[in-house]
């Protein structure tokens, strides 16, 4: 307009909708940081569930133990989820969340304390994170097989776009896959890949003339890590992809319909513990790949905090990682202008260098199957990338700085608090949940005065039929989940109790793990000395080294397992890996079933607490005297005393040399079995 | 080369030199934290004076008071040079030394030190700051006036082009404009044209044929701020202007002399006392407008603490900002291409927009006859800026986190530690320092046993003889300054003996304000409420109300002062103030002479413990019953203590509104003489 220059824009940009990734404990505490957070200048809301939520648990099941209110806020009825929102106006609040295999249940019980609230379901905004095949994949929160869990997406797709059209009912993430060790191309790659997968499913399920509104609402949760301007490239490179499918796949012409979408949460990978003050730099570096060219920004933000890779955050340090967003927003330039990358020469070249990359790739995935067929394929492609980057880490050919290079250090004021630097959640948290769904589960069914009502109780009537209505849709392959699952949620029925009906009808699973296809590692020094020293004790207990992998718990987090593992085989162990969500007992018959020297478990949910202690009880009731080694986020004095207990090593981020944890390893097992040093 | 694609560089780019702007205390502790710089990977070093070795002042001068070791270290003759480089391998290092008006003194002794440790000065490399018409503009550490100022920079560009031809003889300061509160334009503007002035007084001193390597040495010291886009754009222009300066002007036409060198210390200005945790976001984005393209990226870079509003930082402060260059160097992929602006239109279009806005201030200073003439013009229009900038603040239009907006936080973490989040000195490094410079002169005097030789003793014969020759080259245009001071400074003279010299023949010098020439100020509703309250109070009292706004001590970071007295004139105060460097004896005397109401200090050097007391003390003496309020970087710990020796208020960079601050003055001066309260 007027005479403005075509250098700057006629008036500033609106920035990005401004999140925390926020919740633990309780429904209740949770809505008092939500409150806190939203006073602070957040503009949206971003809920994080702990595992039992998300894996469609309720806090009194087995499974449940030790993990209720940790990595989030536990979510088991529409009382909680109005206790957690409670004078939030929904009408304007725009909120992600965290949910996948359980989603189409969480956004049930979402529209159900609106509409309670006297909101009406249209006017909701939001996003339920929903990409079940990165769970697959990378996160390892998934209920059901692929298939059924596909369905469940399609099916919020189709119920969302006209009953709630403000919601992105799927936002398709790439940000796992980057954690789990994919290259720029590879997220390209499997999440367009993945998109298409969704889209071909939802296509079946929506009229023709729908469907353009379909596309159009189908939103991306991408990673930003620290190469900031190969990762802008990455995201521009995403978007021209995402318009070419839109058009030339599915027809859609609508510009507005076109436009690529997405949300972000920075790399929590590259986080480290060894100075951990240096990870505040890394996330904001990060958070500019997001903003900083205008044609391809995001539409939301939330930062992970500077003590990540410690422990929970505080709302100290969460209130920090907000600023970082307000700052850049509010405090820069970047705002002011067009795309600042429009005509960059480096620019393009990057840009158009990653889109041949993820054609080719996403040729290959579309040679398997697709992305659902494709699952076991890309899962090993992930766990090569990242061993690569492990090994280059471990190297010294990528430099982390204070974790490989640079690791004088003053001690950090930061960490010196009485708190260690980080939020601790009360274990009481969990017995109290345990008894509040029980609680809730016998006012519910009438049972008042009785005995609360277990897990395995006969529901009331009223909700026996809306568990009933519920897998009658589910069987029905024409019906759609989201009306009975909306009616559940009104009736009072559990997390636990919604899951465990479609679990009757869907069946389980267990993905694969990309260990056993891994390509043997190429060889190096380190790891041939390794072998050699494997081979040495091998030889000397009469056959070869066996090690257990285990993830005991609910944390589908299983990226450095599967790195130990891979590294375990490639240095000449026996290895048996299962993958995630085993329980105690199963992991220790396992160890007796299978002979093994040693038993490595990883834990990130932060329930160590919790699961170590009754792996060792287990182990030691099954009689099988194996040294145990945990790794995971572990804070010094948890370690401290684990130790004590009886674990035999603890691993925690900063340990990210895996061949010396490897010969630790050895190590043990030869002293174990009285055989002299092997080094 | 060979299939190397455009957008990517055949090898990966070696980062600039990376520095701390660090040194307090004595020689030896400031050796021992450049030692512990280093060994964090630190790749150069950058020397802080305390501000009596800046302005040529032994420590036991009686300016000195109250400075010693603060704002950097005390160097007061060879031997605490030799002291502070101990074990430095200069031959190898790059050393910048923030030093102004004695720069040449420090280069000498700089020189004597290499070449007492076997170094040839022709292998020294480093920076000499020694750009005198900012210090007149904005910092305030000048000693002479400013001709013969100009002549011994001139002197040293003569000196250095040959003698020492790796050393940058001066490094033309935007930084201190920036913090005075100058616009990109002016920055540029200003900048250029006081490396007009250096060019052409150091063009009479060299043969032709060398001038275009005299060119080739001048580099700049910039500031980033937090637009850095625009920031970005700015060094690219000023790039641009720099070459067509040598082009046209001085005829060069070697490329590698007419590309501009630069080193950088980002903003201190846009740091905040209030959650100063938010000061690390902006150092990370201020450092990227000197490093984003690769075509205008600094050679040299030093980046603040994120305590710096609040004092010295200690060494993990100092740490945490080496970090920040290591990760953008070494973790992110900025130095893997080639100028990824090439060909973006908003950065050309930025660029355009600032050069024609440069050229035609340059124009302006031309016609006031240049940068040494134009002074007070500069120095009114920066004035001018900085209120506008504070103003903008004031109201809410430009954003400060924390400070203006945002304000609820938590209590933050960093400053909980015993010592507050900050570094002391030692307030024993003073008298040490006295005594020690008095020793020294002792010893070389040959005065063994006898007193210590004070400040006015008689020196030993040599140097008597090495001072008289200084004196001499000082008093003859023709000679270079260089030699004679090489030899004092080889002779033992002091920092103090060598200045007093150079200011008998040289004459002193006190700067403009630019306070009288400020144009009165638009009326604002808050300004006008103001008025009317100084008017009140004034009709009461009989005449207008009076105030003094002084600097007292070394300190010459004057635009906190300068604000306060334009705010105090634009109310309808009377204002009496006098520039920086007044002792707390002449304060007193102008505070009884002028009849003042009420005398508002500024210290930002850390000295408010020392001088602060001795004003009091003084007024009390001379009868002077007024308020007295003051304002700084002033710990909690010490304004307590300032409040309870009598100060009647104490104001730290958190508060920003100076309209509030005047208000506070007035109702002060109102209570004092018995007038009711007036808002």
């Amino acid at each position: 307009m007027s005479d403005q220059p075509p250098h700057r824009l006629p008036q500033r940009d609106r920035p990005w909708v401004m999140r925390t990734y926020a919740g633990h404990s309780t429904a209740k505490e949770s809505n008092a940081l939500y409150r806190r957070n939203l006073e602070k200048g957040q503009t949206g809301l971003s809920i994080a569930f702990d595992l039992p939520t998300q894996t469609g648990y309720d806090p009194d099941h087995e499974l449940a133990r030790g993990e209720v209110g940790k990595v989030g806020v536990s979510v088991a009825h529409k009382g909680d989820m109005k206790a957690l929102l409670d004078g939030i106006p929904l009408g304007e609040m725009n909120t992600s969340m965290t949910i996948n295999a359980t989603a189409a249940w969480l956004l049930a019980l979402y529209i159900a304390t609106a509409e309670e609230n006297g909101v009406e379901r249209s006017a909701l905004q939001g996003t339920t994170q929903n990409d079940i095949v990165k769970e697959f994949l990378s996160r390892g929160t998934y209920a059901f097989p692929p298939e059924p869990s596909l369905r469940l997406i399609a099916d919020m797709i189709a119920f969302t776009v006209d009953e709630v059209p403000k919601w992105n009912p799927i936002n398709i993430c790439s940000y796992h896959l980057q954690e789990a060790g994919a290259t720029p191309v590879q997220e390209i790659a499997y999440a367009l890949s993945t998109a298409i997968a969704v889209l071909d499913a939802a296509r079946e399920r929506v009229p023709a003339e729908t469907f353009p509104r379909v596309f159009g609402r189908i939103s991306f949760f991408v990673n930003a890590g620290i190469r900031f301007i190969e990762e802008h490239a990455k995201l521009r490179a995403m978007g021209r992809l995402w318009e070419e499918i839109g058009r030339e796949r599915y027809g859609v012409t609508e510009e507005k319909f076109l436009r690529m979408r997405y949300g972000v949460q920075v790399n929590s990978l590259g986080l480290t513990e060894a100075q951990p003050e240096n990870n505040v730099i890394r996330i904001v570096l990060e958070a500019l790949a997001v903003t900083l060219g205008r044609d391809a920004r995001a539409r939301a933000l939330q930062l992970p905090a500077w003590n990540e890779a410690l422990g929970l955050p505080r709302p100290w340090d969460q209130q920090w990682s907000l600023r970082i967003q307000q700052i850049l927003a509010n405090e820069t330039d970047i705002l002011d202008y067009p795309d600042i990358f429009e005509g960059s020469k480096v620019m393009d070249g990057l840009v158009a260098e990653l889109i041949e990359g993820a054609r080719a790739e996403m040729a290959v995935v579309a040679e398997h199957g697709g992305a659902v067929a494709a699952v076991p394929y890309m899962k090993t492609q992930l766990v090569e990338s990242h061993r690569a980057r492990v090994g280059a880490i471990e190297s010294g050919e990528q430099q982390v700085i204070g974790q490989n290079v640079f690791t004088t250090t003053e001690p950090s004021p930061l960490q010196q608090g009485e708190d260690g630097g980080i939020l601790t959640v009360d274990p009481a948290v969990e017995a109290q949940q345990r008894d509040a769904v029980r609680a809730w589960r016998r006012d519910r069914d009438g049972g008042e005065g009785g005995p609360a009502t277990a897990l395995d109780a006969t529901p009331s009537a009223e909700v026996a039929a809306a568990l009933e209505a519920l897998r009658a849709a589910a069987a029905d392959p024409e019906a759609n989940i989201m009306e009975p699952t909306l009616a559940a949620a009104k009736a009072g029925v559990t997390t636990g109790e919604w899951a465990a009906a479609l679990r009757e009808v869907f069946g389980e699973y267990r993905a694969p793990t990309g260990v056993a296809d891994a390509a043997a590692a190429p060889g190096d020094a380190a790891l041939d000395e390794l072998r050699d020293r494997v081979e040495r004790v091998s030889e000397s207990l009469g056959r070869r080294i066996k090690i257990l992998v285990g993830k005991p718990g609910l944390d589908g987090h299983s990226n450095g397992a599967e790195q130990i593992a891979v590294r375990a085989r490639d240095a000449g162990m026996d290895v048996v890996y299962e993958g995630i969500r085993l329980t105690p007992s199963r992991i220790a018959q396992t160890a007796v079933q299978e002979g093994v020297h040693v038993v490595g478990l990883s834990i990130l949910s932060g329930s160590h607490r919790e699961l170590i202690p009754q792996v060792l009880e287990q182990l030691r009731s099954a009689g099988a005297e194996v040294p145990v080694v945990v790794g995971g986020i572990i804070p010094k004095v948890d370690a401290d005393e684990m130790l004590a207990a009886g674990v035999a090593r603890v691993y925690t981020p900063k340990d990210f040399e895996v061949s010396r944890i490897m010969g630790d390893i050895v190590d043990l097992v030869a002293d174990r079995n009285g055989i002299a040093a092997t080094a």
